[in-house]
């Protein structure tokens, strides 16, 4: 499509201070896990939280079976029209808790289904980011 | 957030149809793969193709030394502030040719390098999506 007007395109690396900070923004990424060797996606709702990230998912449901105890990955992203913004993490998921103590401080909104009552801790062994920009002539 | 003022959420399963036609609606999703038994996402710019979505990625590039003919999974979402949709495939993808006449098919902005020259076929064993609607009151 832009391949032959497309006239700048920048990549920029985000710092680990700024990778946190657009986390914060936020509310929803994309957890990925490994069940019998294949790769699965999910879209999150998250918060981050001391430690990593919080994220809230169903009790006994296929994501939660998968992820605990594993690895996991996580990755947030927009495209604003001019800026293509991302962030990926790898760490390990645990669980954290369940009940209003640990809701109340995880949204459960958008990507959440109501019974999304359990809530996730993943910590991060590896975070990086990126923003691309690109000058296009249409 | 919204766990206490939640009034009522309602998933609906899409199609097969209908989530097709969502990924024909939209330009960016993630690849997710697995290396040494770990999981890694990845933002990538994608087309509708026949037989599957074609992504862009960089020759020689990490990602494309995983995704060769490994399993993948891919996803798409978006929230408009009232309904959060996703699709998810499970599949495979195998390196389908480089040079313009696969270029021009597939779309490279917003979320691939300007080096990413390489076109990669994603073919779906499994495809699923979900509308996830709520009414809150705030």
């Amino acid at each position: 499509m832009a391949t032959s007007t497309e006239t700048a395109v920048e990549t920029i690396e985000l710092t680990e201070r700024e990778c946190w900070d657009y986390l914060a923004e936020r509310e929803y990424g994309r957890i990925a896990v490994v069940g019998g060797g294949e790769p699965a996606i999910y879209p999150v709702s998250y918060s981050v939280a001391p430690g990593g990230l919080r994220v809230r998912t169903k009790l006994g449901g296929k994501l939660m079976a998968i992820l605990l105890n594993s690895r996991v990955a996580f990755e947030v992203d927009d495209y604003d029209g001019g800026q293509a913004r991302s962030v990926m993490i790898s760490g390990w998921a645990e669980e954290l808790g369940k009940g209003a103590e640990f809701e109340s401080s995880t949204p459960i909104a958008p990507f959440a289904g109501s019974d999304a009552h359990a809530v996730v801790l993943i910590t991060p062994s590896q975070i990086s980011g990126r923003v691309i920009s690109r000058a296009l002539a249409r």
